[in-house]
């Protein structure tokens, strides 16, 4: 027999009693299960950044994993808890936008209807473990749960990397490592790999490297990130330090 | 066959050795295992903190679970370690106060005898993995491991909310959460959830909510918390940031 | 059937997707795996911090273990992805010292041969997931993994303890602890435990101890550190931050 696999992102942080209460309950429902954290250090209520981090991970994951995701400032108001599939995968979420970049239009989409028991015993403050988790938990187990097509989700926007009649690109940073890499929007394929260069802050790049190795001290180089977009970098320091760079900063290319 | 579920707390923080080996010893005894990290970032030596969360998350997990509790000042000398069993569950940790919000006169409580190899062959600073976890480990497969009748454990005092005759209750800030929400010990069914007011740091807060999102921008509201406590809080920001609000300090609720 | 055991030591924090990524591809082998975090939070590209963690912990685990580390300041450029194999343990990590303080002559030592297809589309920035994982995953599943022998290592050059005719013995300082204890490299058994004094920034201590709490409050302890070497310790308080003792400080040991 497998175990079965799970995933948690939130932003809980894991200095208090949420994420282990959250585990608790799903293990209740199935003991066989493999709880994979994605990640607790979401900035508290920060969805864009869940988003982003869910979309760079979920499929790395085996098949028929699920992602339950709990970054929710709305806790305690009505917004829904949503049931998705996508390409095997299977996701719970608060309808918050935090499946924005996962969601297209052809993803079976549910909200989940609670027992009318569980809603008047959930305490006001912790969805995650008093509705969501045994939800999740039934679901796991096999157990019915009753849900309802829920054709609209919230999405939040976002621009996605565009291109002009020049051949320039106008992207955005989405992402920022903790080694202070850069990730940008910008697809790979979108550009001419090796020829040209970025503005990002008024500064112009035109180092294209195939590692972080390879950029001399002090300089900047342009790198295919780890979800195949454009990413600059420093090697062995921290760009974002470096040049002040912060999440939504736009980011320019331009052929030769 | 199901997996053993066990849950760690420690205050030996992420980035030293010391987690991984107390699992890796744990998994000598037994691999079918499911270990679940309550927290391992209590404040070096916060026996209360890690008796409060202890308490507030047991009993969201499976009967059976094995809680495994390690905040241990007094590594080295000879405070007794503990084996108590309650509703089911079964705890293991030093005899320091860890488990004052959970013992209960008629729980079953012992203390273990060590073999006098292990204490031979142990580190004089890491009793966790050298003598506690191999004992635990045993008690997980199954294996005789030797303990006595243990009637007095050491408690830590703490004010049980009180109420006088006019209604009025007086309790404390037992929690503060990573968002700056203030967790109380004031039972829900203490006071009238709705009516009254409350005091706190010469502040009078009167504005009673069922979630986070109802508080405006700027006040202050009185919620049932998640441990079913009255719980003070602002919308997306933190109270105790904002009010100085620290462990220990006085709640007043007076009826209207 | 047994979970299988394996271990992740990196330097990828706990707030990027860097970390769930590699499960997420290991599950995709092998979903009957327990996945251990010895830990995340090394500093990033600290070889030496990581090589000493991973030796201070991998005996605890059971045999079969499979170890894999990945701290990797090289990511793009052409350093080798090595197994070893020592006392039963299976290592995984990439050929930058990491396996310093584990590596013996006699141990059967690799590199992996990747398949084209891999390298082809692998990312320049995340051969964690894209190389690496996908190898032990084979291995995890017991799949042939192309590797051929490897006989020079890199290993990092560090002074071990020295002792000299009048039996003095000088070591240095190799790990500081989150309690601020400072474990030396001088084993228990070169010294004679109890007898003599240590010197280190100037400061002479000879304050024997067995435990923590012997140590008057201001005073500094001598102990046998929970990986059999020297210790030196407060009695909970940090002795890094009250000395400034820093990674590599010398340490000196003079019998009477």
């Amino acid at each position: 027999m497998n175990m079965k696999v799970i995933t948690l992102l939130t932003d809980f942080g894991l200095d208090d009693f949420y994420v282990s209460s959250i585990k608790g309950i799903l293990l209740k429902y199935e003991k066989n299960l493999n709880i994979i954290d994605i990640t607790h250090n979401i900035s508290p209520f920060d969805i864009k950044k869940g988003a982003f981090i869910l979309y760079s991970t979920y499929k790395t994951f085996p098949k028929e994993t699920i992602h339950f995701a709990i970054v929710d400032p709305g806790v305690g108001t009505f917004r829904d808890f949503l049931y998705m599939e996508k390409e095997g995968y299977h996701f719970f979420a608060p309808d918050n936008g935090i499946l924005t970049f996962i969601y297209e239009e052809y993803c079976p989409l549910f909200k989940i209807i609670f027992p009318d028991i569980w809603i008047k015993e959930a305490s006001f403050t912790f969805h995650g473990r008093d509705l969501f988790a045994p939800a999740v938990g039934k679901f796991l187990k096999g157990e019915h749960i009753e849900m309802v097509p829920k054709p609209n989700p919230v999405l939040f926007e976002y621009k996605k990397p565009h291109k002009n009649k020049k051949g320039e690109v106008k992207g955005s940073i989405i992402y920022i490592d903790r080694f202070g890499n850069c990730i940008s929007n910008i697809p790979y394929e979108m550009v001419k790999f090796g020829k040209g260069k970025i503005i990002i802050k008024g500064k112009e790049i035109a180092l294209w490297v195939t590692s972080y190795k390879e950029i001399p001290e002090g300089k900047i180089g342009i790198l295919k990130g780890s979800i195949s977009t454009l990413e600059l970098a420093q090697n062995m320091s921290s760009l974002s330090n470096f040049l002040n760079i912060n999440f939504g900063d736009e980011v320019i290319y331009t052929p030769i």
